[in-house]
């Protein structure tokens, strides 16, 4: 059976005409607003067979503060090549086709542009296989996907960020799930690593790296105050909270993960941080089937096989009040663009107070409790 | 133009048949399956004017634990009588409805009810006057609502969660927003308060109570172990996630929230809190249009009135994996009844491991000092 390329367009086509705008408002929050965007960027897009969809998010005028207008983006891609291909040309590949679509992303305007989790291979980590996938790491300072990014940044001058397998020749090689980003100077600001790793179904991440040891941190860019949650840690609302902490505006979530699986909690986990958090969140995600030379098996009881499952893209953008774009495909490479302003993120919380409700010093206390091994719960029973 | 009585069903009855599947199974996580009820019971709710809805909820089968099936079940209903009415005859008329209501939900074999948030009065905290709605506030050991539940949960054998507007005479004649668990003994088991104020909109609540001073208790019925977190606290993720930490496995939420405001949120948080936790969610809403006697302001520029807005119903349930019911209708009062199987959320806890991964010894340590009036954000700026 044909997959169905996005649950979002098929709802939208369904509904009859005299209810559309209240169906979209009950879905996405709002009626989802288009970004025109200069005229050549669609016929790029048709010939590279991207997907590209672009909205804008308004905010409410302010008297001392101006609009602080920022296009963020977010991409989805299928891997060109196959695993069985040679380990050079795969991420070759992967870096023409990552370039291309960053240049369609310059023609758009865009400020800040993440790629998927890991976009430089394929998702190798249900095989448990080391060669040649561990080739693939490489130095989140110098390694030759860093440096493209490097050059993308400072030749389409935009803030790049770009999760990678890093390989960390400083401490011991070991390999991290990390995510690099780079100024639109093409200069590296800094680095953050996956917080919590993956043991379920396929995902046997935790073969190949540990959880991350750099905290939370947030970079500070010309274009507002960003940081990156990377896969598994959208399922942690406290990986999500320490972000805004720390004063995130933008939260991008680079994802590889596929139907079955995950696909319900998808439209859910990433926009209920940003409405949590009064921040916005820009998830994506890989697109299509990666059939690895070697079976393997899932832990389930079915016989061995050679792919994952489906990655469903369906990258998406929210805002901090819970307006979500509509999701791009779930088949298709595609480039999700938003104009936000980042006025919103204080205006938000001036509104709904939940961070002055939040009752933080109350559950660091609690927490310091709880997480104590002779810890008590408070359970209260019938006399 | 008339209200739309349910999105879910609009959406279910637009989705053309060949893709309707699929398309439940990306909405809820599953194609929701209907829970067979006692024949009767049809007959009763249609005499009533009560939508009745029931799901079952399936389980993998253990070897070493037999199933736990119980029966939960959530009211949603708007307030026979009008604010203007005198303050005892809107409670009695609240009172015979929820009786009626409880009735119907004993003949479908329900273990577990709760009513929704100050279910015994008009939500009368918009206007911020005094008398004569703080005359409905009453104690939550021995007032004439919990009087009530404790002789309508022995007699019909299940357990009631009644949540109050309480009168604290022990402590200076306070009041509490509260909700009280009663045994199917009709024993109060003990009471819970709202951990969260909001003061947002029309929600003038901190006019009249404070956060709630009572922790996150959970308390052990026949029927699992259960918590209550009322309303403005379904934002709030630290709030959901101590309720887990003290051995929740089901957690009502009831709520009084209206169109326009948070009915975009509506569907993301309740679920989202039942994923991150690996517990079951019920959550709950008043309904319909409460006019009040006095013009009020709402703090937006724009004239006085005497309505809050709609309060839209949507009354719904979600598993610890994700899987939801649909929601009951937005404009007519409802039932909704789930049979669960506690051992679902060891079940998920085992297969996702959100838990095990959750790191909460780090998170801690880190919010402890985050919590701190000194506290330095990690921020990374480009050299």
């Amino acid at each position: 059976m044909e997959l169905i390329s996005s649950f979002d367009s098929l709802i939208e086509q369904s509904i009859p005409g005299e209810h559309l705008d209240e169906v979209k408002k009950y879905i996405y929050g709002w009626i989802p607003r288009s970004l025109q965007l200069p005229e050549n960027c669609e016929s790029t897009a048709d010939t590279l067979g991207v997907e590209l969809k672009a909205y804008k998010f308004n905010a409410e005028i302010e008297q001392l503060r101006s609009p602080r207008l920022v296009r963020v983006a977010v991409v989805q891609n299928a891997s060109p090549l196959a695993p069985s291909d040679p380990v050079d040309q795969q991420r070759l590949a992967l870096h023409k086709r990552i370039s291309s679509i960053t240049s369609l992303a310059s023609k758009a305007g865009v400020n800040i542009i993440c790629f998927q989790e890991t976009w430089h291979m394929p998702f190798a980590f249900a095989t448990r296989e080391r060669l040649p996938w561990t080739e693939f790491a490489e130095s989140a300072e110098n390694g030759p996907t860093i440096k493209l990014c490097q050059e993308l940044a400072s030749r389409h001058n935009l803030v790049i960020i770009s999760p990678i397998l890093e390989r960390d020749e400083n401490h011991g090689d070991i390999i991290w799930n990390s995510a690099v980003v780079i100024s639109q100077h093409g200069k590296i600001i800094g680095k953050t690593r996956k917080n919590h790793i993956p043991r379920v179904g396929d995902f046997n991440e935790s073969t190949y790296y540990m959880e991350g040891n750099l905290g939370h941190p947030v970079f500070e860019t010309s274009y507002g105050r960003i940081a990156v949650n990377i896969c598994y840690g959208r399922h942690h609302p406290l990986n999500w909270l320490m972000y805004e902490i720390n004063g995130a505006e933008i939260v991008f979530n680079p994802n590889a993960t596929v139907t079955g699986l995950s696909e319900h909690l998808w439209p859910i986990e990433g926009r209920c941080a940003a409405i949590a958090n009064s921040y916005f969140t820009c998830v994506t995600n890989r697109v299509g089937t990666e059939i690895f030379p070697n079976e393997f098996t899932s832990g389930n009881g079915l016989p061995g096989h050679k792919d994952f499952g489906h990655f469903y893209g369906s990258a998406y953008i929210t805002g901090p009040n819970g307006k979500r774009t509509p999701c791009l495909s779930r088949t298709k490479d595609g480039l999700l663009i938003a104009e936000i302003d980042l006025n919103v993120c204080r205006q938000v919380k001036d509104t709904w107070g939940f961070k002055m409700t939040q009752r933080l010093d109350y559950y660091a206390k609690t927490l310091t409790e709880a997480s104590k091994p002779d810890y008590n719960q408070q359970i209260i029973k019938e006399n």
